[in-house]
């Protein structure tokens, strides 16, 4: 089964082979991910379940009477519990043969570190963080197939968006129709905080939404993803609406050759961060130099910045077959406005395949 | 300011007072919204911001130049960073001077943890979690005012529920409208992730939407809430759909009694407990005990289950003036459907004040 490989897949990446990894989720929104990971869940929330992983592939959950029924959907041998007592008993039972424990240090809290460490004062804990980062970098065909649909979902939404935009319409209404329309669609919901901002908003890349009312000639800038049974999306596109000027078309010309350049630089085997070196140094060889303010991209999936990593020049993994990335320059111009194109990619041997498919061409929008 | 006076009261929960309190926000979903109680902040992401909280109310904030803009909303002294270099520095000058350090243990991720450890390897940790859930417990006139807007905002979409109703309707779509009705009205996104349940489905208390479609003598329940501002409110209300049967209108009925129990058990300096108690028993005095089997609410504010706790029986907290908790009986009945009726209350000196305002009679809904 795909979790079992999944499960020695992430242990053949440490040196030290811990007894037992365990995932310990605390209470919403400190739910570690890698728990769906491994158990393929896909519906259901699994606040302080436990989740123990053996070498050999073999997982256990401890799980709530509530969550019962959604567990079982998993292949994991199931412990349910009715109160605190017995989820005590459970988690003392799984905990009291291990003498070498494997935890994600960047997924568990340090409150929940402690209650384990004072249960198990002779052990000893190995961060397995890396391990399960390395493991979701690359993707196998049941999570390549979901990410697809998601960008589907992704796809049909941001094609409908000339046909909703209008004057003087506010930038959180485009972004509730724009949840809507992926959940309509299929979405379990939208992947993270939608971006709709509209004239010199669009300057500013962690902008999300607000008051603001589209006028003619502003940029209008749309970011977001469909989450699909867990896994994520990711894109952007940017219009114009009404007549572009000379120099907004200029930026949208050079940032969609940036996506270009780097789609082109996507080769197995090199450092993640050259991409992202190929694309600044493309924008900073135009009149632009210096305006491309973020990372070109990121690894995504059950994250939205999956393995938390971007890819910077501070980054360091290096791209393999069956990776899912993002690939998003921008040109920001404060006070003005600024150009994003996003799209995700699966890198597969003889370069990338391009999973959103929503055409690129500039468009002038004239709404009714 | 209000802020200042926030982080006071959080060093006056504590006996040994650390020289500060550190909040070291991680990547999404590893936000610690405690962040936002002591800045006010009510825009942005705040990924890898560091928050420094001195006794005297004083605040530093370490902060990517990318939220540079967002922050100065805030009254708190800004350190902005370009690059890692720049954080690193900033965030030794910041622990170079403390030697008792108060961390938010539930909140921070083990590896943070371990990173502020290294780099202070002779000073003492104080777990300031309890210090934070005992002030936020207690909520100022900004909070209130805030979860106000966002219970009006609420309340306004239960209301449109019965008109866009229908035979067939799926629940996903409801659930997909619910959320577009909430950001239309001002909420900046769903609470949590809606609740739209019909028919047997209803049961289970977690369950959230799926392909069902509604059909004449179905329950239909719905869960949600809005989000304003970062504060949460959280209403439940229970429709048939048609005719109901005796046995649905008794589930109702008795629901309804059960909450008013609930309200009436609320009183200053009693344990939250007692309410869930007197709730439980008054449902297990019906022909319908054992089937309320969840808690009877929780605090709300930054968090949807605010400081961490629900009410059920283990729950150990005084019921104090300006708390604001849910209060939302249920029974469930599996192959059969549920019933839960839930509100939003502000606690006051002579009682409460229902802050959700929806009416509760029973409702056959004859769709279009």
């Amino acid at each position: 089964m795909i979790f079992g490989k999944r499960i020695k897949n992430i242990f053949s990446n440490l040196k030290r082979k811990p007894d037992a990894i365990i995932i310990k989720n605390s209470s919403e929104p400190y739910i570690d991910d890698n728990f769906f990971y491994v158990t393929g869940l896909d519906k259901g929330l699994f606040e302080g379940s436990v989740a123990t992983l053996y070498p050999t592939g073999k997982i256990d959950l401890i799980i709530s009477e509530l969550e019962a029924e959604s567990a079982k959907k998993s292949n994991a041998n199931l412990n349910i519990y009715k109160n605190v007592e017995e989820f005590n008993e459970f988690f003392e039972n799984t905990l009291s043969h291990l003498k070498n424990i494997g935890l994600n240090f960047s997924g568990i809290s340090h409150g929940d570190f402690c209650i384990i460490k004072d249960r198990c004062p002779n052990s000893e804990f190995v961060d397995v963080s890396e391990a399960f980062a390395k493991a979701r970098l690359v993707k196998d065909e049941f999570e390549i197939k979901i990410i697809k649909e998601a960008c589907i979902i992704t796809d049909k939404v941001m094609k409908m968006i000339p046909d909703i935009l209008h004057e003087k319409v506010h930038e959180f209404e485009i972004a509730a129709e724009i949840n809507y329309l992926l959940q309509k669609n299929g979405a379990d919901e939208n992947a993270f905080e939608t971006i709709s901002s509209f004239g010199k908003n669009t300057a500013e890349p962690h902008y999300s939404h607000g008051d603001y009312q589209l006028k003619s000639g502003d940029f209008a800038l749309f970011d977001f993803g469909a989450r699909f049974r867990r896994y994520n999306s990711d894109m952007t596109r940017t219009f114009i609406f009404g007549k572009a000027s000379k120099e907004q078309k200029d930026m949208y010309e050079t940032v969609l050759e940036a996506q270009k350049t780097g789609f082109n630089a996507i080769h197995l085997g090199i450092e993640a961060h050259e991409v992202h070196d190929a694309v600044n140094s493309y924008i900073d060889n135009t009149r632009f130099k210096g305006r491309f303010i973020h990372s070109t991209g990121h690894p995504i999936g059950l994250a939205v910045h999956d393995a938390g990593a971007g890819f910077n020049s501070e980054c360091k993994f290096k791209l393999k077959e069956n990776m899912v990335l993002t690939v998003e320059p921008g040109i920001y111009i404060p006070g003005f406005g600024g150009v994003r194109i996003e799209d995700d990619v699966l890198i597969k041997k003889d370069g990338v395949e391009l999973l959103t498919k929503t055409p690129k061409e500039f468009i002038e929008i004239y709404g009714q």
